[in-house]
């Protein structure tokens, strides 16, 4: 059994309105030292898998396939052994 | 000037309708070894103070203020110090 935890962000050229607003957000709420928010989306996948190997071959198909989107997204994960 | 990299997920009793929709879609796509899929946010945020504390302090005012719903969010956070 492996637990996978997805990291999704924007890359860096594309255009963030989310992140943007967020600054927005935490200026109006006093927080002036923030200079930049980036938005981007956190997932944990278990996935039920003994082989190490197969179970990052597939967390990076469903990256691709699924959770990303290639052309304005970068996607890094970690994988760890957890007890079934 | 640091980075914080801020993770923010559901309680593990909260409903996730949003990693329950995902699960089917991978479901679908053929990956039928995932057993479970939790849907949360990731944030990085840039912010121009020099003091180390001061910066750990801001970010978990801004987590517990604007970036997390403590009622049914748990956060937390990674600080690295980055060239100005």
């Amino acid at each position: 059994m492996y637990l996978a935890k997805v990291y999704i962000t924007l890359k860096p050229t594309v255009n963030d309105p989310q992140g943007l607003t967020i600054k927005g957000a935490l200026h109006n709420l006093g927080f002036s030292t923030v200079t930049g928010v980036r938005a981007g989306k956190y997932m944990e996948i278990r996935i039920d898998e003994n082989d190490p190997k197969k179970a990052h071959s597939q967390v990076q198909e469903m990256c691709h396939k699924l959770l990303a989107n290639p052309v304005i997204e970068n996607y890094r994960f970690e994988l760890k052994e957890i007890p079934a």
